[in-house]
């Protein structure tokens, strides 16, 4: 027994040695493969560790793992990492994914044809006596017949390059972004070479990869996982703040992320057979400093300035991609230190910034940003709305995965819910918190002060939903949305916080830009939620007001849809960088008017008004 | 004794423990301190591995010694690393400077003005909830201020800067060399940063490094080295045919040099407490590629294509400069495969280029190489003349170091000879090797086929040079230029051949640019041997003809001084560049009047019209 070799398989052929007397969760941290969160610690209560293991020496379910798992899991062989211990050869699936309901389309297509990444196809006739030019010159020659003059060629790229001989012609690809050789290769057989782009959407909370294939404009995989970065806390400041302890900390965190997006990179090119040529990231700016390593103090406090905002082109080994190194890398502009590439990337999408009429767009990730104007000009803010419909700060709050509910009706006098992929309720996401709170105004459970009412003052309330109305463990009251998941006061007063930080940031910019709601031809509603969000509750809550019924337009991540569209066309990456210096910003954290407009929003709109679905 | 430490120091400040067992000088290779050759083998006769050894339990002198240091050397305290073995703490100096005779001027200037490499004292002021830029567009804007626009900023200076806050402004000198940012320091307090280029002529044999004060143009010290890239072969084909068996052998010359390069700068920086802020390395292709750890297979067989020609903005991280990664470093413009920057440079400090009349480069290193015409076009070619100038190949044959035969006269019917830093005489350097060369065809001891007349041939023969008519070990004529130095029959057959080579290159040249010698106004003579050669003896041995007598300008080492120019003057480095395109290559391998040329010249002129000084 004591001769048995302990060997983990992971990932793609990974593999290392266990102790078999630690827990598979502290084995993973100890190798630094586990790098998502654990809110509970370890104590099998939050179920984020679940792994499907195969082989070895496995005990039986646990109380706690029964608790924690569905039965679609169990049947699946989920197990919870942090309570299981076992000996020998064992093979484990890491639910780091996390796929599916992430991800609303896995295929469709954009419009581009001209993407900054280029493949141009050289033959270097031989060396003679009468043409003993170098290999570089003869190469340089070559490629301005091709249109490409003056390219910058790295020194790391010319070293390997195969010389002249007075034999055979040299066939040779280049890849070339802009102005920069980014890679030589051997040049196909015959047509041209596939190019493919990894656009990553880098996301607080959640980051997903888009294989894009850059010739034809087809997304033809995609994969999503939460953002590693959370096990150095869940938002924006708390990671800054780790970061600004010092360099070794930077590098900690963007090699967290780095090897992250590699992995997800590597998930696909296993899959599709296809490496990315080329990475576009969208983050806001606070991801992207934490991405490439940089010092991102000057983000956290007054007056903001960041360390970089323009247009980055760079290649894997400057970050911490691992396998990588060489791949050219690009992080489009970003605006100030709380409007990132993925605003500007959401703009391009949109289309707003070419428009005549006035358009809103209204982005809602772990922070609120906002963009109000037209093609005669643009007007930005960000507003501290917290991360409460990201389903953070949320009791029973969770991410848009797999068991989270993700609506609530009240139809024909009868109370329902829905979860995403019809697996058993484990929490709210996004969707679910906007739908119970506007449930809760629509029926005066809630009043517009935020406040629950007592359930004497809810004598009409029917049966079905006075039944839902608990205490929570505090003694506060509560809404029971599904078996053990409740909404509480608590709740509400994020709920109502982070909708007034909104709120209060629309009427800001209306002011500040001269217009009315009126004015505003449509709002573009982005963030993580998508599609799955209605838009009757979002104006019941005052999260859209009630003047733009008819006007919303949800969608979706448009910062991974416009990040496919630089990658596509380099018209539109140039256009962001223009836009960095064409966008106005307004500095909301210590806007007079805003203070007022945010209390101002505090109190949720008076029901009646909107029939809830 | 045996807890007794065997600490080994060397260079500066760097010591290793070694062990008492093994020589010095094997202690010294197992560590790679020791790149330079040791032709014995470590038997003590060759003399190669002298070293100034103090402290330790150092042995008395061997007899090997004494007869291997001269008093002067013994007076310093050196030894033969090969013979000792030592206990205890030993300090050593290397004599890989083998400094002194090499060196002409310690200290010169020359004029510049206008230096590629650039430092810019930029202010950025503090941010405001006004002026929120990021750190990196305020610097921008700040540049562009000072006259530099679009700026390249590569991602390693981006990463470390420093974030603008609030508070003060941030004061930062940019250094900037061809449009991109190359280093980022903290601003001096007051007046102009001072900024200092280590210019390298890298030759096959030896190797100089200036460090010259960019502001002033003054060369502010000089270290020289032979080239440690020897220990893989003293000539080019060798090491070529060595670099191009491999990755791992390519890497290893780069390393040698690279290595010996930062170690040559790093002497500097301590004696001066300069470091250098940008290297400029001339040389020839084939020494240029061998640095880069570039594939030279090109330039070793026809049609003698190189891998680059163009002029190289690197970093000493792309090199294998230890020390200095950060370190800017240019390689200029070569032309072909034999015609390097080093010839380039030659072009540009004589000003050839620009000047009406024809005139005649001729650099005498390891190879010969030419360069013929005017500002209206100029044709350069390079002939195989072996490195029988350098001292090599031939019998006694060495550097012009120390001890060198550098002069042999014949002047009052008595013969003398001169050594460099009147030392005893172990060999002969290219000077002395002309001068003897000359004496013998002067006095008819060689007539003009290169033949040594037997003794009864030589009846009118002055007794003080008849002594001097030995035989050596093979039983061929030779002639004793001091005590165990002899010059042999096969030595006059190198010298034939050599000189040839160059004589009818010269023909050769002049009939394809179709002007006579009377149309030549100066004939410049760069290389190794420099300032020490006696035009006379040059043109009694045909090396020059004699149609240009009184025309020939001795320029020394024309290839540091045009580095030192190109780095004074972004000028001149761009004229490199042009020249690189101008200059017609003229390829002499397999050029049938060439050929004729050779065999030509083959014969030695005839004697009695150049007195012998």
């Amino acid at each position: 027994m004591s001769s048995m070799e302990h060997i983990l398989h992971w990932g793609e052929g990974q593999s290392f040695s266990y102790d078999p007397q630690r827990t598979l969760y502290q084995n993973l941290m100890d190798r630094g493969v586990w790098t998502g969160d654990a809110p509970c610690g370890g104590k099998g209560t939050c179920g984020k560790c679940k792994v499907i293991v195969e082989g070895g020496n496995l005990p039986p379910l646990t109380e706690r793992e029964l608790r924690s798992l569905t039965p679609h899991e169990r049947e699946r062989g989920y197990r919870l990492a942090c309570l299981l211990r076992t000996e020998g050869e064992v093979t484990l699936s890491l639910r780091r994914g996390e796929e599916g309901a992430l991800i609303q389309q896995d295929h469709f297509s954009l419009e581009g044809g001209d993407p900054p990444l280029k493949a141009l196809i050289l033959t270097i006739p031989p060396a003679s006596l009468e043409d003993q030019r170098d290999t570089l010159t003869a190469l340089r020659e070559e490629a301005a017949r091709g249109g490409f003059d003056h390219l910058d060629f790295p020194f790391s790229l010319i070293a390997p390059l195969p010389c002249r001989t007075g034999e055979e012609a040299l066939r040779l690809t280049l890849l070339i972004l802009n102005g920069r050789v980014v890679a030589v290769k051997p040049a196909p057989a015959q047509g041209e070479p596939p190019l493919y782009g990894g656009v990553v959407d880098l996301g607080t909370t959640t980051v997903v990869l888009y294989l894009v294939d850059l010739n034809r404009g087809e997304v033809v995989d995609t994969v999503a996982a939460m953002n590693g970065q959370r096990a150095r806390g869940g938002d924006v400041i708390s990671r800054i703040e780790y970061a600004e302890q010092g360099e070794d900390n930077r590098r900690e965190m963007g090699n967290i992320i780095g090897s992250q997006l590699a992995r997800m990179a590597d998930e696909i090119a296993i899959r599709q057979g296809f490496r990315a040529d080329l990475f576009l990231i969208c983050g806001n700016p606070s991801m992207i400093h934490l991405l490439a390593g940089l010092n991102p103090s000057g983000i956290a406090r007054a007056p903001f300035a960041p360390l970089i905002s323009e247009t980055l082109f760079l290649k894997g080994g400057d970050l911490f991609l691992p396998g990588y190194e060489e791949t050219p890398l690009i992080l489009p502009a970003c605006l100030s230190g709380y409007i990132g590439s993925d605003i500007l990337a959401g703009v391009l999408f949109t289309g707003m910034e070419s428009r005549e009429e006035h358009t809103l767009l209204l982005d809602l990730g772990t922070n609120g940003e906002l963009v109000l104007g037209n093609r005669e000009g643009l007007l930005a803010c960000s507003c501290a709305a917290g991360p409460a419909f990201e389903g953070a700060n949320i009791s029973a709050g969770m991410a848009g995965v797999a068991g989270a509910v993700s609506h609530v009706e009240w139809e024909g006098e009868e109370y329902s819910y829905k979860t995403i992929a019809s697996e058993p309720a484990v929490g709210l996401c996004g969707t679910g918190i906007i739908d119970v709170m506007a449930l809760l105004l629509e029926k005066g459970i809630v009043d517009e002060t935020g406040r629950f009412l007592e359930e004497e003052e809810l004598a009409d309330l029917p049966e079905d939903l006075r039944a839902r109305l608990v205490t929570d463990g505090n003694g506060d009251r509560a809404f029971l949305v599904a078996p053990h998941i409740t909404f509480t006061q608590r709740d509400v007063r994020e709920v109502q916080m982070a909708r007034a930080a909104i709120a209060g940031a629309v009427t800001t910019l209306l002011r500040e830009r001269g217009i009315s709601l009126e004015d505003v031809s449509r709002v573009y509603l982005a963030g993580g939620f998508g599609f799955w969000l209605r838009e009757v509750s979002a104006i019941r809550i005052g999260l859209i007001p009630g003047a733009c019924a008819g006007r919303v337009e949800v969608v979706g991540n448009s910062s991974g849809k416009g990040g496919i569209l630089m990658a596509l066309d380099r018209h539109k990456l140039a256009r962001a960088e223009e836009l960095r210096r064409e966008i106005s910003y307004l500095e909301l954290s210590c806007h007079r008017d805003y203070q007022n407009d945010y209390i101002m929003a505090m109190t949720f709109p008076e029901g009646g008004e909107i029939p809830l679905g």
